[in-house]
């Protein structure tokens, strides 16, 4: 086998197995966290666990994995961080589906919490995901220096608020009456979904207690596969399949929303994709072999069929 | 005049005075914290500035002050993490007024954010002033000691979750179809918002480093205070009036569901309202004349006619 090809088979059994891992760690202690109560809140803490157990990706607990990994952190550490991130995600992702946001009835193959059961208790299982992610963050458990647990807060507060996804999500709406060109659809993006695949990576630095000044290369790798997932979004919007997908898609095109693809065609979004993974590869180089996890994220956040 | 009636007095002025100042602080810094952005996102802004300037009664930060008073926290400090506070407040005031939960029109004398915008943006309001409480409450300028914003942020996101303030309204919500006794209202309420003012007095002294052990005075005066307060509401939901109060009245008897009033009577509430003032300002039996704010608050509770 050529060495090159014989590394390619190595990293992607590597991410095979990391994020089996991670999906089985994410999986059992949301299972721990959301244990149900014996009162009238037990439809709450179902619907939060319809929501976050079993299923989707799972990327951004295994990008602080991976990131934590290059200074060595404990797994269990960056696992809570990553199950904290993972919960503002899916929080997200109820309200995201709101009839009164994108509408949607499926969700990681499952229908969607408003449908499985009802819209008030789908507004409060998201806005309890959102206060679960910082008291599962901030707890000493993450973490034993209260100003690695603070710093944690200060940027996952800043990734999900109206200056990160929630403001992207603000501009998202916008898309559909407005005529957004592609710096503005490029900015709407790293608002929607790079700020918390950013504190994702910059998560595994901050529990290893890098300072601000030694995340840029992380930083610059983080903007450029959140750029990269979601040219491939797009595209799968365009290309992909249900039933995989798990989820509805071509509805950008049917809501005339412009997006990387409707902008730049398939094909130039296709390179630009690839060209950003290279890049956030490039901005590893100073690591070694600790950064294989995340060399092998970089090329399945454009691979990926879901 | 009597000694007894110029110490009432003079407590109300204090009351007022305080009052005045925090409602003006608050104010002037969500105005700076919510300046415009110069981009699509301004409509959410908006939304957030509708809701969250002008009008309230400011209880929450006015708790974080007086308690901060008993330590002789500097007040500027106090009035960021009251800030913060009465931003999960408004947050949780937008998304309780949504058609899918209390479908309410009108909130301190102003058209609710899903009528004056629209429930996409009033969702996105209250999660983005969701996110903004952490993002404040662990800013290095509330407080330099990162274990302090790190306590604070821990018993802030408890009493917003699923065990607090989320918890509370589902109950709530839960209320109008099943058929609560004394004790499941009382601890609905003691999480719908009690959990929420609790944390408002616990600040002040988490801001002055005193350990949890040394907060269980303040815990109960909170935890009476918060009782009474929704006794007192649910007093003026049958006796108030709209106009003054600045939203709907009368729907918790039209929703048939179970309060402190349908459970007690008007008249054993209103005894069992005063008798928890009574013992609240007894739990501050300790405190000198510190503490005068606190048992000023603890009479208006009960005798605001908003």
């Amino acid at each position: 086998m050529p060495a090159l090809v014989e590394s390619d088979a190595k990293e992607a059994a590597l991410l095979r197995a990391a994020q089996e891992e991670v999906a089985l760690g994410i999986d059992r202690l949301f299972d721990q966290w959301l244990a149900l109560p014996a009162d009238p809140r037990g439809r709450l803490y179902q619907a939060m666990r319809h929501a976050a157990i079993g299923g989707g990706k799972r990327l951004r607990p295994l990008l602080v994995r991976a990131a934590g990994d290059l200074f060595h952190v404990d797994c269990a550490l960056s696992l809570r961080a990553g199950a904290a991130v993972e919960a503002m995600h899916v929080y997200s992702l109820i309200h995201d589906d709101l009839p009164c946001m994108d509408d949607d009835d499926m969700r990681r193959g499952k229908p969607t919490v408003h449908r499985a059961f009802d819209e008030a208790t789908a507004v409060l299982a998201g806005d309890s995901l959102h206060a679960l992610a910082f008291e599962w963050l901030v707890d000493p458990a993450t973490h034993t220096d209260p100003f690695v647990r603070s710093e944690l807060v200060r940027e996952l507060a800043r990734a999900a608020g109206p200056a990160g996804m929630a403001g992207g999500q603000m501009m998202d709406l916008a898309a559909e009456t407005a005529d957004f060109d592609l710096p503005t659809v490029t900015r709407l993006q790293q608002l929607k979904t790079g700020a918390l695949i950013g504190f994702s990576v910059e998560a595994g630095a901050i529990l290893a207690r890098i300072p601000a000044e030694g995340r840029g290369p992380l930083r610059a790798y983080a903007r450029d596969i959140g750029l990269a997932f979601q040219i491939a979004d797009d595209i799968l919007d365009v290309e992909g399949d249900e039933a995989v997908a798990g989820k509805a898609l071509h509805k950008d095109d049917a809501a005339g929303k412009a997006t990387f693809v409707t902008l730049m065609g398939i094909a130039r979004a296709r390179e630009q994709a690839a060209a950003l993974v290279d890049q956030a590869i490039g901005h590893l180089a100073a690591f070694g072999e600790e950064a294989a996890l995340l060399r092998a994220i970089a090329r399945y956040v454009v691979e990926r069929d879901r």
